[in-house]
Order: structure tokens, then sequence, then C-alpha cells
């Protein structure tokens, strides 16, 4: 309970100064936040053998799987990334004071929709120490002030990042208050950003399913987020054979950890048997495994059987569940019944089919002849992502620069009164 | 507890049904949208005598202010007033299926943003029976589906209502599920749709402070409102005499009860001895109280001191704050401890000083040189609105359809796969 009180109150301060960072960063010229990054880079430079104690330290306590250990290990190449990840947001456009709309009203008021940012942003994030640097430079970018709160794994690690972040704001002029981060990775401080409505403004959890479906469950506050990406890749009757196997392929096995990786195939009849024992045969060779139906099973035998569970599992791994579907229809009602809203795909050369998957289906994303794997902000041309969002309030898809604002309304008029 | 578990269960229920609805809506086209509006305003009229005798059930029990009376009665002329609202809606044009963007990436994907539906909108009102049309409309339009939720003195009224529409959606072709009302005004339904995450999408609270204020605290899913609209207006040095007489006089006292009228004058002290007299006839000769400073007081003798909190009073009625200030960052200052975000004005000939107080400001709505009883949707040309956001996600100002809406990305691609 003290520690609860104590975290609350350390948050509410935090987010205050945030608050008053953020205003200041709003005001910032481009050209200032884009030196503030190349100088916050360099001091992640400079302070690369004390981050890479720190994270020697985190690494020594470590007890979990040689997977987690990865994500959380840094090394000189890792801390050059990170410092080339701030460059390169610098390098991209200005996500603030566009103009969104301008229009006259005829009584003569003018009317302009103006890019603003959202105000104070807090972050909650596991192993991966990198998330921070990257997260505090596309907030910055975006004028956002940024509360971070590393995972107990890595927090020594993400502190001795934060600090370096916090010195090169400071070189650069630009309030210190813009980055900050949790004193420790105390449960309580993320209960405190949770519940911080009117202090914090938007919430990004980083992180697993477990960690991401905690925060959307207890959160007060808005989220941006997505808790599982159950995607899949419906290959439908009138198909390229030679698209579908090299799409299926890269779609589930090109990454298959990642959120926009295929979990599961679904497979017009018509095509199935002729097709599907070359889509599972390229899969075998690149290592995969599968979870099939009786119809695929009938197909192409040997297949283990999927269960109904199997459908709603985001294997984030070498297995992939299969489905024959009679048509589009079922292939839909597949999707909307076990999807995530996250990315799903269709194959085929029938544009008629393929603009009724697109428009029938509610996802994020939704793909017509290419790989799921596309579903990523660099890939989008964004340069550079904070995460997938799969709500449907305010960003929906890969979030860069530009779903890290809001707009405000330039009224302006010359002594109108309203009737 | 049981009350609460019925009342959980049915907005479940209700809420499935309707996102099976916001399916269909979605893609519904524009002119079957416009068609079933003018049904159900058609619907409206046909029971105008059952819509009647429901509210004067409702009035007959009720035992509240008369002001509060007054808002809660329909006669013939409201009834109409609700079905042309609707018809007015099918005029507006379509905001669903507009591209936002469209790009071509160089490996030749294609990235389209297009507008859809945001899905499945809980609305919770209070005493107004009316609103659950105009909701309704401005839903069912935007290709939502909408859950209704009366207050408890105009249930009967809003049921009848509610009725009528669904009566239109079931001849237009439509499922009824795209509008439903919650059975009774039971605080478990509003307590039930508070918590309906992942069945609800958006809950837009529309009445007094209090509900809003209930709703924004309690809320697990995420809302859209403003719960006060402690708006100012800023009499710079530079402003044109006359101008700042008409505007203020508007802005305050045109309608003081709406969320856009002006509750507080910032007066610079320079034009203040010249200006302040002049402005306080005006308003004294429109009904006008005041609660002032020492300064103001100094320059118009017998004005009612002003406490501290006043400055914290949204009023609501013909009572004007007043402050006389040192200068433009004196009365930002004011505007960002006070405020609420909302909507606040500057009166000045002086282009650079509007300019930094447009930017400086963090309202939805800034306004130069014109009363802020224009943030309104149908002076902003939406047509119709909602309500006023002041939150920083999704949207803020004034709501109507297109803020009623949220995006997808198709991407469009030859067999494309991620490198």
């Amino acid at each position: 309970m003290h520690m609860e009180t104590e975290a609350t109150q350390y948050i509410r301060r935090a987010a205050e100064s945030a608050r008053h960072a953020s205003r200041m960063l709003a005001r910032t010229p481009e050209a200032t936040r884009n030196h503030a990054l190349r100088t916050m880079a360099g001091h992640l430079r400079a302070a690369s053998t004390e981050i890479l104690a720190a994270n020697a330290a985190d690494i020594a306590e470590y007890t979990g799987t040689a997977a987690f250990r990865d994500r959380l290990m840094l090394n000189e190449a890792r801390v050059e990334a990170m410092a080339r990840g701030l460059e390169d947001i610098a390098t991209l456009p200005d996500p603030l004071h566009r103009v969104l709309a301008d229009w006259t009203r005829p009584n003569g008021l003018r009317i302009q929709r103006v890019a603003s940012p959202i105000g104070v942003i807090g972050i909650v994030y596991e192993s991966r120490p990198n998330v921070g640097a990257d997260a505090a430079g596309l907030c910055l970018k975006s004028g956002n002030a940024v509360i971070l709160r590393g995972g107990s794994e890595s927090i020594r690690s993400a502190t001795a990042i934060s600090q370096a972040l916090t010195i090169g704001l400071r070189d650069a002029g630009l309030p210190e208050a813009a980055v900050q981060i949790a004193p420790g990775a105390d449960r309580a401080y993320v209960a405190a950003m949770l519940s911080a409505a009117g202090f914090i403004d938007l919430l990004i959890p980083r992180g697993g399913k477990s960690l991401v479906e905690r925060v959307q469950r207890e959160a007060r506050i808005p989220t941006l987020a997505h808790a599982e990406g159950l995607c899949h890749t419906y290959v439908h009757r009138a198909a390229d054979a030679a698209m579908a196997r090299s799409v299926v392929a890269n779609a589930k096995m090109r990454r298959p950890g990642i959120c926009g990786a295929t979990e599961t195939l679904l497979i017009d009849e018509a095509i199935a048997p002729a097709l599907l024992p070359l889509i599972v045969s390229d899969l075998v060779a690149l290592g995969c495994d599968f979870r099939a139906d009786s119809a695929a099973r009938a197909v192409v035998p040997g297949l283990k059987p999927a269960t109904d569970a199997d459908y709603d599992t985001e294997w984030l791994d070498a297995i992939l569940s299969i489905r024959v579907v009679p048509d589009l229809a079922a292939a839909v009602a597949h999707i909307e019944r076990h999807g995530s809203e996250h990315t799903d795909a269709i194959i085929t050369e029938d544009a008629n089919a393929a603009q009724e998957f697109l428009s029938r289906l509610d996802s994020a994303v939704a793909i017509w002849n290419a790989s799921t794997q596309f579903c990523d902000g660099g890939e989008f041309g964004f340069g550079a992502e904070i995460g997938i969002a799969t709500g449907r309030i305010h960003a929906r898809g890969p979030v860069g620069l530009e779903q890290l604002t809001t707009y405000r309304y330039f009224v302006i008029g010359s002594g109108q009164v309203r009737p």
C-alpha cells in the first residue's frame, strides 16, 4: 500500500513536469527537436561503457530463458543501432504543424485543423532496453513528453539509457522532463500509470501478450496496442499458384515470431488438391510444422490434426494452422470468429473477390496478393513505428509519428458573432 | 448484484448483435443508409401520438425543476424537429469509404488508408429524449451500430422514440440491432456499458457535468466528451474596441448556458481603463452579473469581488468572471491553469500576438477575433454534431460524422514478399 501511494505520487509529479515539457516541445521548431535527437544519439554513444556495464549487471542477475536473455542483452552494435535510430528519426518529416484541413465558412470564419502533440505518453515495456530509446525518439520528434517504465530484468540498462537521453536533452536546451523513467520496475508504477487519467494522455504497452492484456484490462486511460496478431492468409480458388506458394512461405516463415506472421492458412477446396501439397512441401523444407483439418489431411496425408483451439492460437513459431474452406464467405466468417483484427490477406487473381474480401473484413490491415509480414511501420514508409494498434479509436495498424499526434482547431475571424 | 449481472449480460448480448449489424452497415451503400434515415423520420412522425403519450407519462411523474422539465418535454414541433434532423443527416456527405491517403511504395505495394465505421457506439444521455434520435441518425449514417441508455426521467419517451426508429430500420431492410436502447434506466446499465471492453468500442456521454465526470472516471472503454467548457475571451491591448465589445457580449450572453459560452474575460491592463467600463455596461444591459478582481474593480467600481474559485467555475449562466492581466503571457498562464482545453479566444489587431496566443494554447479550439460560441459542429460546417470532445485522443472539438469514423488499410500487391 505504501509503495502504491509512493508510486502514484511519483508518477503524478513526473506527469506534471512532463506536461510542462510537452507544452514547450509543442512550440519547439523542428530543427531544435532534430538537433536534440542527434545530441541524444551522441550521448548514447558516449555513455556506451556505462550502459554496457549496467546491462552486464542486469544479465548477471537474470535467470530466465536464453531467448529472453538475448532480447535483454546489449553490445556495442546494439548501442550504435539505438543511436542511429535516433538520427534516423531526425531525418523524418515533421509530424507537427501540418494543416490537415483548411476551409472558410460563408460568414468568413476560416477554420484550420492542425496536427499537434498528444501531450504526455506513457510507455510500459519489458525486456528489450532499446525500446526506451526508440520510444523516446519518436515521442520527442512528435512533440510529446514521455514517461518510461522498463521491465525488472532490464531496469539498470533502461535507466542508464534514459540518463544518457536526459543529458542529451539538457545539452540541446530542451527540458529534461521531456524524457523520464520510473525509478524502479515495481508493478506499482505500472498501476499508477494505468490510473493516471488527466495526467498521462496515452499509454503504449510494448511487450508480450500478458503485459498488453493486463494493460488493456486495467487501464483507465487510452491505450494503443495489439494483444495479438492472429493473422490469416486466404488462398482463393483463383489464386496464381506460384504467387500463393511464395507469399504463404514468406508470410509464415520469414520471421515466424513477429505479430504480422501468418498463423492460419485458409484455402479454397477447389484448389486445395492441386496447391496445398506444394505449399506444405515448401514449408516443410523451411522447417514448418502443421495443424490441419480433416479436409486438408485428406489432401496431404500425415499432417497433425488441428483442434478448435489451434485456430485461436497465435503460434509465433514455425507452426501453421490449416483449414480448407468452401468459399470466400466461409473464409471471412472464419477470420471474423478467430482473428484479432490485425492483418489478413487474400491471394487471388480475381479482382472482384479481392474487393469483396477487403471490404467485408474489419482488420486494421487487409492485404491483396502480398505477405502479411508487410504490416510494419517501416514497410508502410513511416520510417519508424512504436507498435501496431488493433483498437478502433485514434489509430489502427502501424503507429508511426503521424499517429502520435492529435489535432486542434484554429478559427480566424474578423469580429464575427454567432447569430 | 443480481441487477448488475443481468444488465451486464443484457448489454453484452445487445453489443454482440450490434457488432453484426455494424459489420453489415459498413458494407451498406450510402443510398441505403440515407433511405433508412428518411424512413426512420417518417416513422417518428407516424408515431407522434404514441411518443407524446409516453412523454406525458414521463412528465406526470417528474418532480424536478422547471428548466429540467422543459428539456424533458416533447411536443409536435419537437417531434417534427427530430424527424427533420434525420432527414438533414441524410443529405450530408458520406463519411465512409473516403480514401484518406493513397501511396505506392518502391516495391510496388499500393497502400490506401480508408475511412471506416468505428463499430459499436454507446450513448448515455439524460433528460432530453431527442438526443437518442440525433445520435442514432449520426451513428447510422457513419455505419456504426448504437446502444442508447436514456435517463430515468425520460425513459418512456426515449423508448417510444427508439421503437419508431427500429421500425424504420426494418422497413428500410437494415438490421434492427443497429439501433438499440437499454430496457430501463437503472444505473447498472451504465455500469455495464462502461465496462464493456471489446463489446462497445466508444462511449459518448451526453448530459451534465456530473454524468460526464462519472463516465470519464469509471469508463474502461474509450470515451469522447467534455466535462466542462470553461472558455475564456482575452482582450489584448491591440484589440479593436468596437469588435471587443460586440464579441464579448455575444460570447457571454448569446446563450450563457452552452458549453462554448465565455466564462472568464481576461483583459490587458493597458486598455482596461478605456475599454472595460464599456464592455461591462454592454453586458449589464443584457442582464449579466460579474465577479471581478481588484484591478477590474478599480476601473469599474461596484463589481462583485471574485474569489479564486470563481475562475474555476463554469457558470453556464449570466455571470462573467473578470481578471485584468499584464500581458499575453499572463493570459495564457491563466488559461492553462483554469481552463478546460475547450475553446478560448483572443481579440486583437496584432497578428503576431494572435499567432502566439493560438500556438501557445492547448485548447481544442483556439479563436482569433470571433465569439467562443462558434465552437459548434453546425457552425464548423459539419451539418450536425454529437458533442464536443476535449480529450486528446481520436477527436477534439466538435464531433461530427467524420469523427465517428476510424480507418483501415488496404494493401494491394502483385505477389510481393518481405525481404
